[in-house]
């Protein structure tokens, strides 16, 4: 016996993959939500340029608009569901959508890893909620999981392959010994990376989706602005097969860390333990490993992207939002904003173990210069090897160092630069500590 | 500005590792739970036989009980955490807390295993919840995700690896080339195992687990005694070999699929491809796949045991309760019993591939009639292969069959068993047919 239950009723801005997707999950699963849950939500009108598009997911009539502000002012709407992307006029959706007491779900991580505080504080004025499971990772549930099952944590750690692109072009140059120019082109044509495919192997997608995880995991303010960056443009296949002769896989990591000295908040290719869990999440997949002081290490793996596993997340977010609605109930504005802002750590603070790549002139005493730029810079180096002739004359060293200082390797590259050209760094390659990941977890 | 809230009052029952882990969690963050999510929790009794291990936690005087009654029937107390495990007096304790009008957060898989529907009724006529989290893969957040997060989902399966001693012993028998009997008795020296191992080695815990996972993914009533179970006793170190020569790991899985023909619930050994994510599992780590519709696979990693990954769970049911009742606001009862009870499928209606070692004389003509009872059930087989002479003068004979049904193949063997003893089924693992898990994932 289902008792009397009001229809929820969303606006979608943007059908395209996601928003498509979006629709026709709704479509498919409406009576199920009902049965199940006892939540009635339905798509009562969609927002595009084109309304062809609109007309296949059958939003036809009044059901379709070219105009948001048609969403974020109709009376009837309860939640607002944004998914063009991009700042604008993404912000001013949000923001006509607060003034009308409308919630607002959203996958926009380029907005909300700019301006999540600003956001949630306006949220919050205006008494309604920002939803964004579906911005960090596709379809893992990682945010529901910081907000409500993980809560008893202190987090320590939250890392891992938040772009899909990036990790398939790094597993294809890895399965295939490809150079990376080569995968990516490939990419391409098979709708993996975009025509401009800077935000993914450029690594500001991964910024904003770890500016996003640590605001939420650390209860502070972490813009994409914080995070450091470092795409994967210069990883070669010579260094895929030494990672690969050392054990290890190349990974383009985002790396969050609540440390004492800071939120220490970064994106960049990393050398992981090809044994490591991490280093099995292969090709579009994505996987967040969130570590806490009482559950340890945790990981959540998934589809990042694609129209339905996003469509999953954007659901279950209107959902929740729906639960008390349907049933006459209001929804608590969005929670207080975070009462502190903790420091960001620089870059240059991080203590970790590195690989070096240098093209130098194959001639008798090219080598001592460079290694001891890196001894006078405090660099202490655990091994030095010859791997490879280049096509143009040069050899390639590969130098490992044990842990050192980032500003400490900073100075001796630079060093090195000044040196003019005899020795090059090809390429430089964070080896992650994974140990520190899980620096303050509870003994049991 | 912190607006004024109330104090939740927690009672917790049973002192033991988890118990002692979530009263020891809550007095270290009670203070930054305020700060962060304006929740305060206290462990305001604690109930033990012992009264010297409540003093090591903090609790004397009248936070101290040796009779869980005085917790149930407290009028201060709002939330019950029954942490003693088995079904009696767990079954009185939820009875009376619910009696009461007080929440229940329970990590007693054995009871709910057998009584989640029944105890949910209950709670839901008493106006009360049930929270459990911690008793499907300790601190692992898969009940949170599928109760919230994956909603907008049809739930086609939920599998993996959630009992740890068995993933342990079978870690350690294929890391070191150990028989089970030897790698339990050491698992029982290091605390991995118990003095009595049977609800773990024998399957009864990961069945237990299952049935919750599957009531609540499915929509439905599994019990543990609705799951097929086979433990691991009979996998030996050569059927371990052999799956390596294959490139399988051998796991025990406990696997849950929602099948046009019933839901199909089992736990067994099983060979897996090395290569996949649930093979790299190891040691007393638990891993859990759900594949829904939408967003296809996801997995959930983690520590399935342990003080304090297992108070993450308790504290995160504990929180999410509070949350409301700290701000004064009420708490929906336990929401509306399973609508419609799905059937089981007999694992008589298996169809899968199966592994196969036979103990043999070592003489002409011993193997045929064996070849003979499988061709003659209607079991094609894909290979025959001689492994290695048994210390007692017999051949092994490893058969994988081709795609086969499990009453077939039960049929063979009992055909080979009349026969007396020239061929015995020295072992059986079913290989895990993963595609099958995906079956009913949407395009992209």
């Amino acid at each position: 016996m289902q008792q009397a239950i009001r229809t929820v009723h969303v606006g979608v801005i943007g059908l395209g993959t996601v928003g498509g997707g979006t629709v026709r999950l709704i479509q498919k699963h409406r009576d199920s939500y009902i049965d199940a849950y006892g939540i009635d939500i339905e798509v009562t009108r969609g927002c595009a340029l084109d309304a062809d598009r609109a007309a296949e997911l059958g939003l036809t009539g009044d059901a379709f608009t070219s105009d948001w502000r048609d969403i974020t002012s109709d009376p009837d709407i309860d939640i607002v569901v944004e998914l063009i992307g991009g700042e604008h006029p993404a912000t001013e959706i949000f923001e006509d959508a607060f003034a009308h007491g409308k919630h607002v779900v959203s996958a926009n991580k380029a907005l909300l890893g700019k301006q999540v505080g600003t956001l949630a504080a306006h949220a919050r004025a205006a008494g309604v909620q920002i939803r964004c499971e579906a911005a960090c990772g596709g379809g893992i549930p990682i945010v529901n999981a910081l907000e409500h099952a993980l809560v008893g944590n202190k987090a320590l750690t939250i890392a891992g392959i938040v772009n899909g692109t990036t990790n398939y072009i790094l597993s294809r140059m890895d399965a295939e010994g490809l150079d990376f120019a080569d995968v990516l082109a490939d990419a391409q044509r098979l709708g993996y990376a975009e025509a401009d495919p800077t935000a993914d192997v450029d690594g500001f997608d991964a910024a904003s989706k770890l500016a996003i995880l640590s605001s939420i995991a650390f209860h502070t303010r972490v813009t994409t602005d914080d995070v450091y960056m470092q795409g994967i443009r210069n990883v070669s296949a010579i260094d895929i097969e030494q990672a690969r002769e050392l054990g290890m896989k190349v990974k383009l990591l985002a790396v969050g860390r609540n440390t004492p000295a800071g939120v220490d908040v970064r994106v960049h290719p990393t050398m992981i333990p090809a044994d490591h869990q991490l280093a099995a999440v292969n090709g579009a997949m994505n996987a967040v490993y969130m570590v806490g002081d009482a559950v340890g290490e945790t990981m959540f793996y998934g589809a990042g992207a694609g129209a339905f596993p996003t469509a999953s997340a954007v659901v279950g977010d209107i959902l929740e939002l729906a639960r008390p609605l349907c049933q006459g109930d209001d929804l608590a504005a969005e929670s207080e904003p975070y009462a502190k802002v903790l420091p960001i750590r620089p870059i240059d603070n991080l203590s970790t173990r590195y690989y070096i790549r240098l093209a130098l002139e194959d001639r008798a005493g090219a080598l001592a210069p460079a290694i001891s730029a890196f001894e006078q810079a405090g660099v202490s180096l655990s091994s030095v090897r010859d791997v490879r002739c280049g096509d143009n004359g040069k050899r390639s060293v590969v130098l490992l160092t044990n842990r050192a200082q980032e500003h400490d390797v900073t100075a001796a590259c630079a060093q090195l630069a000044e040196q003019g050209g005899a020795v090059q760094v090809a390429s430089l390659i964070r080896i992650e500590d994974m140990d520190a990941w899980t620096e303050g977890v509870e003994a049991n």
